[in-house]
C-alpha cells in the first residue's frame, strides 16, 4: 500500500498533566495540501495479563477508573515503567495488584492504546497456575477489589456489556484459541 | 459486589482541545482517604462498522492517526455528533469515509473508549450486503484508502499486529460468532 507522506510542520506543546503529555501537531493533508492542527497524547506503554490460576480460572480486579468515575471490572495491569520490558512490567503489575504469581507466561500480541489520541501501546500477556504469593502493593490513587471467573463467564460478561474495557476484550481476543470454555 | 464512594471534591479545567475537554477530577480514595487528583478527558461517543459486502468481504480503511503519527487498518466509523444516534451516526460515517451503504444493521456491542483517562464510548454495528452508492465526503483532517479482506484474513492481520486498532479488534470479538471462516 502506498505511503503518502503526511508533513509534520510544527509541534507545539499544549499540557503537560504528568503522566500524559498532550501536545498539538500541525500536520499537511497530503490529499488536499490543507493543514490540521491535531492533538498527540504521550504516555507511557502498559501491559496488561491473563492470569489463569490452577482450576482455571481468571483473575479479574475490580477498580474504579477516573476517566469515566466510574467501577470496571478489567484484566490487572498497569503501565511500564522507565527502561522496563513488557514482561517484567507485566510480572510486576500483577503481583502488585493481586499478589498473584504464575508461571508460562506467554506474550499474546500488541495493539494500540487509542491510536487516534495517544502513542502509547498495550502488550497482553497469559500466565498459568497463578497463585497468591505476595501481598499487594497499592499505590495512592488504587482501591483494587479481586474476583474470580470462568473463562466462559468472562465471555458472557463482555458480551452482556458488564466487561467493557477494551485492553481487556483485546486480550481475550488474542486468546480465544488458547481458552477452553 | 460492593460499591464504595470515592468522593469527588473538585473539578477542575485542565484545557479545552475542542474536541477533547480535559479535566482534574480530585477523589477521595476510600481505602485510605487520601486525595488523588485525576485526569478525566472528556469527549463525543463514537461508532464503528462491519461492513459486509455480498462477496462476504469485510471493507476496511487505512489512514493516517494523529495520536500515533502512522497509518493504521482499521474499521470505518467515526464521533457521533451532537443530539445524533449511534446507528444514525453508524451509517453516516460509512457513507462518509467509504461511499458504501449496507441492509441488516445490527448493534454487536458498547465498550468505553479507554476508561482509565476517557469518558467516552464506542458502539460497533455490523450490516450486511454492503456496496458503494454514494460519493465519499471526507473532512480536512481525513485521507482515507479503502480496502477489503476476507474474514479469514482481517482475523490472521489481528493476530499478525497488522491491525492494532483496539476497537476494530473489539468489534471483532463481539462478532466472533456471527461471521463465517
Amino acid at each position: 500500500m502506498k505511503e503518502k507522506d503526511w508533513k509534520l510542520l510544527k509541534t507545539e506543546p499544549a499540557i503537560d498533566l504528568n503522566i500524559l503529555n498532550i501536545e498539538y501537531h500541525h500536520y499537511q493533508n497530503p490529499r488536499n495540501n490543507k493543514v490540521v492542527k491535531t492533538i498527540a497524547i504521550s504516555g507511557n506503554d502498559a501491559v496488561n495479563v491473563i492470569a489463569l490460576t490452577k482450576d482455571k480460572k481468571v483473575l479479574l480486579v475490580r477498580q474504579f477508573r477516573f476517566g469515566i468515575g466510574d467501577y470496571t471490572i478489567e484484566l490487572p495491569g498497569g503501565m511500564v515503567d522507565e527502561r522496563e520490558s513488557n514482561i517484567v512490567a507485566a510480572k510486576r503489575e500483577l503481583r502488585e495488584e493481586t499478589g498473584f504469581a504464575g508461571i508460562n507466561w506467554q506474550k499474546l500480541g500488541t495493539i494500540y492504546s487509542n491510536p487516534v489520541f495517544m502513542n502509547s501501546k498495550i502488550t497482553h500477556f497469559i500466565v498459568e497456575s497463578a497463585s497468591a504469593q505476595y501481598p499487594t502493593e497499592l499505590d495512592d490513587a488504587e482501591d483494587v477489589e479481586i474476583l474470580t471467573l470462568s473463562v466462559k463467564e468472562v465471555y458472557e460478561w463482555i458480551d452482556a456489556e458488564k466487561i467493557q474495557h477494551p485492553h481487556t476484550i483485546s486480550a481475550f481476543y488474542f486468546a480465544r484459541n488458547l481458552l477452553d470454555f
